[in-house]
C-alpha cells in the first residue's frame, strides 16, 4: 500500500495507533493543534510544529522570502491560539538550496523574525541544512496556556453555538487572485491576496476568548471549516449543524469565486488556510461575545451553527433550507495529484 | 553572495546577527546543542531542533527506514546529552514521499519510536506532509536539567582537563564500511556500522558526568572533534591543545581508513556523527573520572588534551611532537560539491 492509497487522515491515525502510551505528564499528545504538557502548578506547556515545503504549501512564484517566513511562523503561532495560549519560545529547522542567494535568505528570516517579535516569541535556535531541491522551513513552537483556559478539540457539547473568528474563504480566494493576471492587477482584492500571503495567527483574538468566555472547545481553520467541525466533532463525540447562509464570506471572495466559476462556499468549507479560530461557548453569551469582540478587535466573529448529538451527524443547511452532510475533507498531502 | 560562498558557519553567524535581542527567560539562545530557556525555580527546559534529509544526511542505499527513523531521533536526543539533561518530548515533521511505501513509513516510525521509548522520550505530536524528492524529518525535544547540572559550550577554564566518551571516527569509518563492497561483508567492521546507522545518544552518560564532577563545559561531537572543539573554545574564550596520540580510535576504524588509504586520525577530527562527548573539568578529576565512568558503562573516556589560554590558539600535538592549529573545519552544508 502507498501513502497516496492511505492518505493523510489514514496515515496519521495509523501513526497514532503505533505511538506508545503516553506519559503521565502529557495532557494532550497527538490529536489536537499542540501537545500540552504538565510543567509548572499553574501552568500548561504547549508544544507544536508546523512545516512549509515549496512545492507543496507554497510557490515561490507567488510568495516572496519574506511571505514564506511570515506564513511559517504563522501556521505555528495559529495553533498555539488555537489551544488558548501565548507563545515562547521558537526552533526553525530550514533546508535551503546551496544556490540560494544569502539576500534571500535574510528575507527569510526577516520574515520570520518579523512575526516572531510581534507575537513575543523568542527564536532560539535552529539547524541549518542544504536541501537538494526546493526550500523547506519546519518551526517548533513552545507556548504555554493556564490549566484553566486550555481549549481543546474536544470538550464541545450538544447544545452549545459555533463561531468563527475573521471571515472565512480569504486565504483561498487570495491564492486565486495571485494567480490570476487580471484579478492581481485590482487593488479590492490586495486584502484577500495578504490573507493568503502574510496572515496574522489570532492570538490576542484567542487569549481575550479564553480570559472572557466558557470556550468548551476550540480549533484553527487551517485545513478548511469542514475538516475542523469534524475534528471537533469527533474529539467532543458531538455532531453539528453549520447554516452556510451565516458564514461570514467576504464579498471579495465571492467575485472572485463568480469569476473563476467557483462556488464561495466551497472556499469557505474545502478552502483552507485561513488562520481563523472556529470555536463552541454554550448557549447565552453570543450578543455579549460577538459585541465585545467586535470592540476589542474591529473583527466580526460570526455565530455560524450548533453542536448536536453525535448520531444526527455534521451537516450544513443550505441558503433554500435543504441539509447536507459535510465531508470531511480538507487537503490532503497524499492525494494523488 | 551564495549561501556556497558563505558558508554554514558565515550563515549561522549572519543568522544571529539578525536575531533580536532575547527576553530574560531565554538563558542560552543560538550558540548551543540546544536553548535553555526559564521554567520553574528548580528546572530549565532545554530545547533543540535537528533535521535529517535524504541525499544530504543519508541515503537510502545504505539506511534503512527504521534507522532513518532512529538517527534522526539521536540527533536530537544527543543535543539534550550536551547540555547535561533529560530528553522529555518530542514533535516530528516528516516530510514523505507520495509514493513512499506505507510499511516503509511504520518502519521509520517504529525507528523513531524505538529510541524514544529507550530514552523515556515522549512523542507527542507532529506534521505530517508530503514532499516533492526525497525524505526528510524535522525533530524538535524538548527535555529539562536542574539549573546547577547545566553544561554549555561555554564555562572551559584555563588549565581544565579535556575528555571525549567513547571513541572518535568510527562513524565515518562505518560510513565507508557501507559503501565498501568488501568490507560491509567483514563481520569485525559492524561495530562500526552500526555507530554509523544507529548511534545510541549518551543521555545516561551525560547526566552520570553532571551529576557527579564538575563539567565546566560540553558539547557533543556529531559535526567532529575539530569542529567542535573550535565551539568550546570560542564560547569559552580559550584556547585548547589537544594529543593526536591519545585520541579513542578504534582499532578498526583504523584499518578502514589504512584499507581506503585514509587517515584514521582525519576520521577522528573531521569525520563527525560521532555523537559522542566532549567536555572540560577542572585538573584532579581525571583517575576517578575515567575509572567510575567504566564501571557505570563500561565504556571508555580518555582525557585527550588540555584548556589554555585563548592567545596560545586551538592546536594538535602530533605523535612526533610537532604542533599543528586545527582548522575549524566540519562538514559545511553549502560548500560547493
Amino acid at each position: 500500500m502507498k501513502l497516496a492509497d492511505l492518505g493523510e487522515f489514514g496515515l496519521i491515525a495509523r501513526l497514532k495507533e503505533r505511538l506508545a502510551a503516553q506519559p503521565e505528564d502529557v495532557i494532550v499528545g497527538i490529536d489536537d493543534d499542540a501537545a500540552v504538557l504538565r510543567s509548572s502548578p499553574d501552568h500548561l506547556t504547549l508544544l507544536t510544529t508546523d512545516a512549509l515545503i515549496e512545492g507543496v504549501h507554497f510557490s515561490l512564484d507567488y510568495f516572496d522570502y519574506y511571505q514564506v517566513g511570515w506564513r511559517a511562523m504563522a501556521a505555528n503561532l495559529s495553533d498555539i491560539a488555537a489551544m488558548g495560549g501565548e507563545p515562547q519560545f521558537a526552533v526553525i529547522s530550514m533546508g535551503l538550496p546551496k544556490d540560494m542567494p544569502v539576500a534571500s535568505v535574510d528575507d527569510l528570516y526577516d520574515g520570520l523574525q518579523s512575526l516572531a517579535e510581534r507575537s513575543q516569541t523568542a527564536i532560539v535556535g535552529g539547524d541549518t541544512t542544504s536541501s537538494p531541491r526546493g526550500l523547506f522551513l519546519s518551526i517548533a513552537v513552545v507556548g504555554r496556556v493556564e490549566e484553566r483556559h486550555l481549549a481543546q478539540r474536544k470538550g464541545a457539547r450538544v447544545g452549545d453555538e459555533i463561531f468563527v473568528t475573521g471571515s472565512v474563504g480569504a486565504a483561498r480566494a487570495g491564492y486565486l487572485v495571485l494567480n490570476s493576471e487580471q484579478m492581481i492587477k485590482e487593488d479590492r482584492f490586495a486584502a484577500l491576496v495578504k490573507k493568503h500571503l502574510t496572515p496574522f495567527p489570532r492570538l490576542q483574538e484567542a487569549r481575550f476568548l479564553v480570559q472572557n468566555f466558557p470556550i468548551n472547545a476550540m480549533i484553527d481553520i487551517s485545513d478548511g471549516l469542514a475538516s475542523e467541525i469534524h475534528h471537533i466533532c469527533r474529539c467532543s463525540q458531538v455532531g453539528a449543524m453549520l447554516t452556510a447562509n451565516s458564514f461570514p464570506v467576504e464579498t471579495e471572495a465571492i467575485e472572485v469565486a463568480m469569476r473563476s466559476s467557483e462556488e464561495a462556499l466551497d472556499y469557505a468549507l474545502y478552502g483552507g488556510e485561513d488562520f481563523e479560530l472556529l470555536f463552541a461557548v454554550p448557549p447565552g453569551y453570543a450578543d455579549d461575545l460577538v459585541r465585545k469582540f467586535k470592540q476589542s478587535f474591529d473583527l466580526g466573529c460570526t455565530r455560524i451553527g450548533e453542536v448536536r448529538r453525535a448520531s444526527a451527524g455534521v451537516e450544513l443547511e443550505m441558503a433554500a433550507g435543504q441539509r447536507v452532510a459535510i465531508e470531511r475533507k480538507g487537503f490532503d498531502h497524499f492525494k494523488p495529484a
